[in-house]
C-alpha cells in the first residue's frame, strides 16, 4: 500500500496529528508523538497512534500538526532540533507560514508545505481517526527552495494515507482556498446572521435551500478567526468582488420596474449556474449527469435497508443517496442518484415490486 | 384521509397544478384543468391529473397554478367567472398579487392565497407527481376580507395533500421566504458567480463546503426573476443588512492585525453559529441532536444494503443518512445520523459484524 519507510515524528496530538498516527502504525511505521499537552499524548499513544519521544529519536519526516498560528515557530524549532529531517505541516493557508519561515531564515530547502483537505465537526485527539484521509485530496506546496527528496517524501506519505496527492505553490493554493473554502465559509456565516434577530416563525418557513446554505457556519469560529487572519488578502480580494456584485444586485432590486433592473437580476442568477457547473466531482456534477429518483419509505427500522436491498438484487449501483425526513408525516423520502441509462429500468424494477416512487 | 368535499378547477398544467390534480383525482375528487397551453392540458389528463373543462363546470374551489407574473390577474379573471367558487394560487410572493387584486376591485373575500413549499429541479406537467406535496409546509396567507369559509376550503385542499398547514399574513410571508428562501437563493447565486472566471485548478480543490453553499445556485433563472422582482422591497431590506455585515468583515479582513479586526470576525463568525442554531427540524439540528457514525463501504451494488439491513436488524432507526463518494478510491464513506442513546451500541454491533467504522 505505501512505499513510505523510517521514523516519523509527530508534534501535535489533536485530530489530524492522531489520525495521521494511527494510519502510520497500523502500517508498521515507527510513530513517536511530541505535544506540549502531555495529556494529548496519552489518549492519542492509548489510541494506537504511535509511542511517546526518546533521546534518540531520529526522524526522517516530521509532521507539525498545531494550530495555524503556532504552526511556522514550531516547524523553524523542529528544521533546527532535527538537521537531517524533512519537515511539513498541515495548516490550511501557506503562504504565510513561508513567509515567516525565511524571515526566521529558517532551511526551507528541508520544509514541504502540506494542506490536507480533511477533518471532522469534532476535533481532538479522540476524534482522531486512521481513515481519515482515505480519499481526500491532500495539497502539498512545496516552496522555491524544496529538495526533491523532501517533495517525494511527503507525498509518499500522503499516499501511504491514501490522500490524493495535487501539488500547488503556497500562493496558488492560498488563492484557491480563499475561493472555494474561506470565503463560502465567511457567506455562509454572514447569511446565517442574519436570523439571529429574525422572528423564530419566519425561521420556521426554512426548506433545505436555507439548510444546505448555512450548515458551514456551525464551524468553529476559533480555528476559523486563525485561518482568515493567514490569508486575510486573498478572502479580502474575493470579498471586495464579491460586494461589487452584491451591491449591483440591491441596485437592481430597487429597480424592477426597469428593464435594466431585471436584466441584472438575471445575470446574476444565470453567472450562479455558471459557476455551479465549473465544480468538479460526483456531488458537484448531480444535478447534470445523475438521474434523481425519490422513493417514499415509512419511517421505521429497516425499510430503507429492504429498499437498497431490492436495489443491489436490480442490481444498479448508486452514485449517489439522500434519506430526508419529512417534517411532518411519518415518512422518508429517498434520494436516489443513478446514472441515467439505468434510470427508467430502476424505476419500472422499483415499482412493480410495489415501491411509490415519487 | 380528507374531508374536502366538491369540484376543483385548477388553471394552470405545470408541475404544481399537475400534482395536485393527480393528487386530489386519486381521492376521488372531480378535477378540471384550465390552461392557456392545450398540449399541457393534454398531458395533465392523460397522467391522470382530472379532465377538461365543460360548459357546466361549477367549481367550489378554484387552484391559481400560472407563473408568478400573471397570478394577479388570472386570479380576478377567475373570481369573475365563478362567482360562487373560492379562489387560491400558488406564487411563493403574496402581498404583490393582493394588492393587485385590490387595485383590480376583485372580491377578495372569495380569495386566500397559498404558498406550497414543495417544487422539483425539473418543471412542467411531465414532472407532477401526486406525493408532491406529502409533508411539507403548505403557507395559508388569508387577506383581511378572506371569509372564514373560505379559508376552511383552501386549508383543507392543504390537508388533502397531505401538507403542514401554516397560516400567516400576506406581509409576514413575504418577509419571512425574504429572509428563508430568497436571500439565500441570491447568495448562493453570488458565491457560485466568483468562480466563472477563477482557474479551473483553483475549483478543482472545492471541498464539501463550497458544494452545500452553492447547490442552489443552480436553479432556473427565469422563475427566480419574477420571485425576486415581486419581493423585492424585501429582499432588499435582508441584503442591505448582510452588504453592512460584509463592509464589516471586509474592514476587519484589513485589520487583522489589531484586536478589533480578530474581534470583528470573531462575532461574524459566532453570529454565524447562533443563526443556525435558530433553524428547526432534522435537518436544521443534527449537528447538536443526533451522533454522527461514518461507515466505509466498497463502492459496488448491495454493499449499502447489506449495512442498512443490519442496522435494520440490530433495531435501530436512522434519522439521516448520507452517502459519499470519495473522489478518487473505491470507496464510499456512509454517514449514518442516530438519536445520541444509540450511538455506541450501534458502533459495538457494526464492528463486531465486521464494518468498518471511522
Amino acid at each position: 500500500m505505501t512505499n513510505f519507510t523510517g521514523e516519523v515524528r509527530i508534534v501535535g496530538a489533536g485530530l489530524l496529528g492522531t489520525s495521521i498516527g494511527l494510519a502510520l502504525t497500523k502500517q508498521g511505521i515507527d510513530v513517536a508523538i511530541a505535544s506540549k499537552s502531555p495529556k494529548s499524548v496519552d489518549i492519542a499513544i492509548s489510541y494506537g497512534a504511535g509511542r511517546a519521544v526518546r533521546e534518540d529519536d531520529s526522524p526522517k519526516l516530521i509532521v507539525v500538526c498545531v494550530p495555524p498560528q503556532l504552526t511556522a515557530q514550531i516547524v523553524a524549532e523542529e528544521l533546527i532540533a532535527f538537521p537531517d529531517a524533512i519537515v511539513t505541516d498541515v495548516a490550511s493557508v501557506k503562504a504565510g507560514i513561508l513567509e515567516e519561515l525565511e524571515r526566521l531564515a529558517a532551511p526551507t530547502d528541508r520544509y514541504v508545505g502540506s494542506h490536507p483537505m480533511a477533518g471532522r465537526e469534532r476535533g481532538g485527539a479522540i476524534a482522531g481517526r486512521a481513515d481519515l484521509f482515505v480519499g481526500r485530496p491532500w495539497v502539498i506546496t512545496p516552496n522555491s527552495k524544496s529538495s526533491p527528496a523532501g517533495i517525494k517524501v511527503v507525498a509518499e506519505l500522503a499516499q501511504a494515507l491514501e490522500a490524493s496527492v495535487i501539488t500547488v505553490s503556497p500562493k496558488d493554493h492560498d488563492r484557491a482556498v480563499a475561493l472555494v473554502s474561506h470565503v463560502p465559509q465567511l457567506v455562509s456565516s454572514l447569511l446565517a446572521a442574519r436570523l439571529v434577530d429574525a422572528n423564530q416563525a419566519d425561521v420556521n418557513l426554512a426548506g433545505q435551500g436555507l439548510r444546505d446554505t448555512t450548515r458551514i457556519a456551525a464551524s468553529d469560529p476559533e480555528l476559523w478567526v486563525q485561518i482568515l487572519e493567514a490569508n486575510s488578502a486573498e478572502v479580502k480580494r474575493v470579498l471586495e468582488s464579491l460586494e461589487l456584485d452584491l451591491g449591483n444586485v440591491i441596485d437592481a432590486l430597487a429597480n424592477v420596474d426597469s428593464e435594466a433592473g431585471i436584466a441584472q437580476l438575471r445575470k446574476a442568477l444565470r453567472d450562479g449556474n455558471a459557476g455551479v457547473e465549473k465544480i468538479p466531482g460526483k456531488h458537484g456534477t448531480k444535478h447534470s449527469t445523475y438521474a434523481q429518483i425519490i422513493v417514499m419509505i415509512d419511517d421505521q427500522p429497516g425499510e430503507l435497508a429492504r429498499l437498497l436491498t431490492e436495489v443491489g438484487e436490480i442490481g444498479i449501483n448508486l452514485e449517489e443517496l439522500k434519506l430526508e425526513h419529512s417534517p411532518s408525516a411519518q415518512i422518508g423520502l429517498v434520494e436516489l442518484y443513478v446514472v441515467p441509462s439505468a434510470e427508467s429500468a430502476l424505476i419500472a424494477d422499483l415499482q412493480e415490486r410495489g415501491w411509490r416512487i415519487a
